[in-house]
């Protein structure tokens, strides 16, 4: 048995009114989500805890059945593991941005005119840097995204940041947040790497060229979201299952790579609105061929939220739905368990993450049925799961897939 | 206030397609227990945790709110009880078949031809055995089965068995599975009794006679399921009920002796189909003049399902369910609440447990009533009691027995 894993990130919503007092996803016309939701079963998850408003790291964690409360250090550790770097257990990943500062020290550009090309020139410069004994290890994203790894000796996550998150104001001070010297020597290393990166930065060739071009020149760091890389468990190991990772975003292909998952690189995976599902869904039918396990992350449904879109959220959960119908039993070997929910709700009216539960529907060949009939919130609640917590849905869909691991004899 | 708590093993299951898509028991002719449904308050119970496939074992100890993840330490203390040994905490306890091993070594048998009778005769041959400073205890159980004790200091249960589990091959060697040298001690008396069983057992009177009459004698030791003896908690003085336990099955009864239940020894209880209900929920009935509290446990259902027959699992539970119309409202005083449910699921179509949840009935006189009339999977997941954890069910039937543990004032 093979199970496909389909993340809707942000899914979850409120009643709109124009909608009939329906969600984006209970208004939406979704047939082939309908026919999973009728013959499998249907439920409310609490991703992380009734009440609790999961960020995407902590959610998709606890999806995979990682406990965040236990794990979860920071988002640098995911953002890092994202972007391609090797983070090794121990070391200290922040989520960096190339951006603009004048002669005055102010930040002019949070993201350096989101610069398109060049940035991976510019980490370059830091190749092989050491401070105070410590390596600095600098790999450019996508954009102006980046990300910083300190490795070495008595270092701490306790430091603060120094992004404003504001333009017009000069970047702020690393501070230790705590008295150990621990916090005190990272506060020390990252103030030299931002006076270096300044220094670095304003005489690279690019920069000079951008200012030439009256582009933005990226010529600071703005470095945030320190975590200490913790030894999470092993995916592949836990779960014995071969995993891959579909997904354009770089945290969520992050906390699959620091599972242990196979990351499916495939530069059409975009990660935001303009994704070309079509391809996405087929890649996902290709890689179940070769892996027990492939989770498929679909970024597009939050962007629409945090946007407070909820006709183009509708319209794009449509537009997943139509490329779900590869996957109907009547179209797929008996052999397929499919998982559809999201990582989090994230209504249009708030434009960010909240705390509602998110419907689920885990589907297999031969699993019990309830009468739930269509995918969505208020329908879900109604469905034979009852209310389940993240961390539950793995092993209930391994107990789907016959993978028994009983406990006791 | 009394309770009767009936676990049918392995009762839970999945659609049968004859059966128009229903369960074994929801396809069952059951008035009875869909007459407790009907006045009683229902839910779907996940024994351990959602998703976890739980042993009979850890079952057991969950559903008398015993936390597995605490206090289970292998089957080998709870058949050993349940052969009515009376272990002592820190004792190393196994489980043991005599079996059948031919002058090249090779086990022929791993049951000794099922010997029926006789096996207690053998296990005196080992009264009083010391190896190394430490007292073996060997007790005969029902047929081939037996239990053996290792009572003494420097003792550890991380050693590996000798059973190959298949015949035809040597019994394999015992190893220590830690550095410990308790694990090395254990590993070394285990190696040196089953050498000493062969030359005792080979020689004994009992074999010499199955030999002239052309039966396979029980000349060989298969010893499995190490685990050092827990302090469970004592069932009566954390719940202050007389508790009586009535089961055929030799763990079933070691789970009730461990907690203190006091056991009802009847040699019409086979723990098999061939039991005879009729006797079984008479003696709960009689049992319940003198105790507060009389789990009867079915194993049947369980058997069946291990065998993937679904149409001979309804007519066993039409068979239990014949039986309960005895306790009935209108058949009994109004001082009775019944708990039904099972250990886990079995669905016939994996003929082994799955970590699917099993349905539960609580009933009690004036329990709150919820909308569903028949007993089965999908009915009760419209119950009122929801999905709960069997940790939880003994204070919810402690509430309906109006024992009220207060916390806090």
């Amino acid at each position: 048995m093979k199970l496909l894993f389909i993340v809707l990130d942000g899914l979850g919503d409120r009643p709109i009114p124009e909608f009939e007092g329906k969600t984006p996803l209970e208004y939406a016309n979704t047939p082939n989500m309908d026919k999973f939701a009728s013959l499998g079963i249907n439920g409310l998850l609490d991703v992380i805890a009734p009440g609790v408003t999961p960020g995407s790291d902590t959610a998709h964690l606890a999806l995979f059945g990682v406990d965040p409360y236990e794990y979860y250090t920071g988002r640098g550790p995911f953002e890092a593991a994202g972007i391609g770097l090797e983070v090794k257990e121990g070391d200290i990943a922040f989520r960096t941005n190339f951006a603009t500062i004048d002669e005055k020290g102010i930040i002019k550009d949070r993201r350096a005119g989101r610069i398109k090309e060049g940035t991976d020139k510019l980490a370059e410069l830091f190749s092989g840097m050491e401070i105070d004994g410590i390596q600095i290890i600098l790999e450019a994203g996508t954009e102006h995204r980046a990300a910083l790894v300190l490795r070495g000796e008595g270092l701490s996550q306790n430091v603060s940041e120094n992004d404003p998150h504001v333009e017009g104001k000069e970047p702020l001070k690393f501070i230790p947040l705590d008295d150990s010297p621990e916090a005190q020597k990272t506060s020390r290393v990252l103030t030299t790497l931002a006076m270096k990166a300044e220094n670095l930065l304003s005489n690279a060739d690019l920069n000079k060229e951008r200012i030439e071009n009256e582009l933005l020149p990226a010529n600071y760091l703005l470095i945030r979201g320190a975590g200490k890389v913790p030894k999470v468990p092993n995916f592949e190991e836990e779960y014995c299952l071969e995993t891959a990772c579909i997904a354009g975003g770089g945290l969520y292909k992050g906390v699959g790579r620091m599972l242990g998952m196979h990351i499916i690189e495939d530069s059409m995976l975009t990660g935001g609105t303009n994704t070309d599902l079509k391809h996405k869904f087929e890649l996902a039918n290709k890689t179940l061929q070769n892996y027990d396990f492939v989770f498929v992350h679909v970024k597009g449904t939050d962007n629409l939220s945090h946007d407070g879109k909820p006709k183009e959220k509708k319209e794009f959960i449509e537009k997943v739905d139509k490329e779900l119908s590869q996957f109907l039993p009547e179209n797929y070997k008996d052999d397929l368990v499919i998982m559809i929910t999201g990582d989090h709700s994230s209504p249009c009216s708030f434009k960010d993450h909240s705390a509602d539960p998110v419907p689920i529907i885990i589907y297999s060949p031969d699993c019990r049925r309830d009468d739930v009939m269509k995918f969505g919130e208020s329908y879900a609640a109604k469905g034979y799961l009852g209310h389940i917590l993240g961390k539950h849905i793995m092993n209930i869909a391994l107990n789907e897939m016959r993978l028994v691991h009983k406990f006791g004899a």
